[in-house]
């Protein structure tokens, strides 16, 4: 058809109209955008594209998005393997890893329990988790989200965790260490103020209270 | 680092962070988002993108994008080429066409005069456009956005093509038809309110009413 778009240019705002929170109006101003500026720069993007799609892979031990498997962190011999972080997303790693206070492993779960969006166990790295078990994990740090979902998958994981301990218990008395599980700490944040603090925040701060002088 | 994202997921993430209107924060969004989906999806994705990159041309005559220069309006026998509708952007040409109303060609300038975003004649296809009069185009329709840049280059346009023609005159009494220059109606868009119009809108409608019966 003569007074069409150019079959790449349809076709790439079709590409992007895919995307989370980007409608027809804004794909095709990123596609004008892409058109005006050089191409070295839809380039470089197409570029980065294909290499997350083929260069990126999941630990197969913590789930983790990395460049192998299994990942530089699972890796590394210098971190406890004792200690295991679960967390919902890669992000969750990223910040945790930035406080530089953690030197033990991860287990990404890739979500929480959501039955509104129809997520459940099963598709969580749920399981995955459980077969690391026994594996010499000495504690298990439930690290999901402050929310609704992320209470109810770590409260899932918990009594998982529980189940499967009881039943290796009735099968045969192993020598194993005993295995915490543990949660982040609740309360206020760092330069937070009380006067605004929501009132659940708040009456997880003085529930978690700790000795002071 | 091994902390760090693996190095593709930070690439994209830079890359679509460099798109306008796409923070930071999108960009990972995104880029965590096409890292859960299939890979088809980034793939092609990165497909579009290097078409985009590699097939897709501007049209050598009147500067709009296309597949292949001349474009398939300027290569199109049927349609007038004495007519000739000046546009800022190839979006303008697509809504002209999508009327089915008009058969001429089209000049696409790629932007307007705007000095606040030191935008300036010699950045549009002006120059092009005025290389093409004389080759048989008898009315110029100055098709630019009813706003304060699109007026200001519809009148250097005007003007520029109004000393031209002076200069052709002082120097050969040319047998050449008239030109014509025209501009797009302005008035009230069709399901609009009176009640509601602006007065800038309200005043031109009423500049330009028209008889009837």
């Amino acid at each position: 058809m003569a007074g069409a778009l150019p079959r790449p240019v349809a076709r790439l705002i079709d590409e992007l109209g895919r995307l989370p929170g980007i409608g027809p109006k804004t794909a095709s101003r990123l596609a004008f955008h892409l058109l005006r500026v050089a191409n070295e720069q839809a380039l470089a993007l197409s570029d980065a594209l294909r290499e997350l799609a083929e260069g990126v892979v999941y630990c197969q031990r913590c789930y983790n998005i990395a460049e192998r498997s299994p990942c530089a962190i699972c890796d590394d011999p210098a971190r406890d393997a004792a200690l295991v972080c679960v967390v919902e997303e890669p992000l969750d790693v990223l910040a945790i890893e930035r406080t530089g206070e953690y030197r033990g492993l991860y287990h990404v779960l890739h979500g929480a329990i959501s039955p509104v969006d129809g997520i459940g166990p099963t598709d969580l790295r749920i399981q995955e988790l459980l077969e690391r078990l026994g594996g010499g994990i000495r504690e298990i740090i439930l690290a999901t989200n402050p929310s609704l979902e992320g209470d109810a998958t770590a409260m899932y994981i918990e009594r998982s965790i529980r189940a499967r301990q009881r039943g290796d218990a009735a099968g045969a008395e192993l020598g194993q260490p005993p295995l915490r599980l543990t949660r982040l700490a609740r309360g206020l944040p760092m330069g937070g103020d009380i006067e605004y603090a929501d009132e659940v925040t708040l009456a997880r701060a003085v529930e978690g209270r700790s000795e002071i002088g």
